[in-house]
């Protein structure tokens, strides 16, 4: 099987890495930036383009994982190749591949990549969505090769997957910078708190998230909320967030 | 050792389980609830008081794992035995046992607790605080039976440690329920997100919570962000949150 990437970023890494393992040749590598797309390549032990008419014409599979710009500007540019077009993203239609080829589907990965943290690709689920049966045929031939749980997602579910990751994984980030520069500002490291860190995750692998709750706002700890406010009167960005989310904990649970 | 345990919650059970399995002995239990003061003295092979004046004498420590309102409480009606008192509470400070006590400190495992989940004590940081250095030394002894990581923290400090745990669990912890909710609603169980969650919480072992940052937010997406908010169009609090935690990652970031 013949890949090319279209991408050079966090997702194009991994999972041309990952495919490059299994065995999957990566034909070519595209990026706007000649930089990227070379160091990507050299990853890769391949060729890499900047200019997208010069893509290679004979793959099997293109896979798209840009930003929602960038992948509608390719699309103008590109004269497509024979082979099926796949997009990576959690919230691009699959539709928008319609009027330019008639070969096209979605292959998103269910995971948080960042650039040079390894990650294992056999756990993450691929959700697959496709405009054909021969088409997702392949597209799940492909997945497996990687992953052992791929899913069908059509586009409006892949959307609300979307928007649930970026709660459980870009929010919840954001949730440890916080945490970390608090903790940085008093003189402590951040490895004190990373027990509790990886329990909180580990918790819900057997309680649910309801729950597994714990804390001031679900026990509606009223002392314990207008200390760490008053801790907080410096940074009234941080004293909104504590505000907003202990008053929708405590009426999440309130209601039961 | 001899130790009582007053108070019968998260806490209680976890840390009295940790020290009876290391062979300190649980002399006694105290709750209000005669229930759940029953329940835990079963675990712990012990007896049981639902009124602090039938309190053991002669135990070395009594562990006050309680509320801020119930431990003020029961600070007022106790007629203090000779042995140390600690609390393990992040956000009471040390003095609240001056003129009850002379030997009192602070044993605050920085940990989140849920009754029926198993807990390894040996990886919990374990902050201890003491009015002098007897008491310091036995609180260190009684930690190390346990844990292999104990600390020295004051009151100021051990506060804004329980601050940045609210945000790594408990906020962390209602972002994965509110990815719960949005999966539940769109017929996803929430399993297909807990590689995602494990992950997550795995990149912050090597990488700092800034430089581990994804998502739309951290790039600006501004069409994915959209067609997220309106997928939040009936959710009017989620759609609140969503929108300060995006302008706070992107504030962060833009900044660097």
């Amino acid at each position: 099987m013949e890949v090319v990437l279209i991408g050079s970023g966090n997702i194009a890494t991994h999972l041309g890495l990952a495919l490059k393992a299994k065995g999957v040749t990566i034909s070519q590598v595209y990026s706007r930036s000649a930089q990227n797309a070379k160091v990507l390549a050299e990853k890769l032990d391949t060729s890499f383009i900047t200019d997208i008419s010069d893509i290679y014409r004979n793959a099997d599979i293109y896979i798209y994982a840009l930003t929602d710009s960038a992948f509608k500007s390719i699309l103008r540019k590109i004269v497509m190749p024979e082979g099926i077009q796949v997009h990576t993203a959690g919230c691009i239609a699959m539709n928008e591949f319609e009027g330019f080829t008639s070969k096209f589907g979605v292959f998103y990965p269910l995971q948080t990549f960042s650039i040079n943290k390894p990650v294992d690709f056999s756990q993450i689920p691929i959700c697959i969505e496709a405009c054909n049966m021969d088409v997702q045929q392949k597209l799940l031939e492909l997945a497996k090769l990687i992953s052992v749980t791929t899913y069908l997602v059509n586009s409006e579910n892949r959307k609300k997957l979307h928007l649930a990751a970026v709660f459980a994984c870009n929010f919840t980030n954001y949730m440890y910078n916080i945490a970390s520069d608090i903790l940085n500002d008093s003189g402590f490291s951040f490895e004190i708190i990373q027990p509790l860190i990886a329990e909180t995750a580990e918790k819900v692998k057997t309680l649910n998230p309801y729950d597994a709750q714990t804390g001031p706002a679900v026990r509606m700890d009223e002392k314990t909320i207008s200390k760490h406010l008053s801790l907080l009167n410096k940074k009234p960005d941080l004293k909104k967030i504590y505000k907003l989310l202990t008053k929708n904990i405590y009426n999440r649970h309130k209601k039961k």
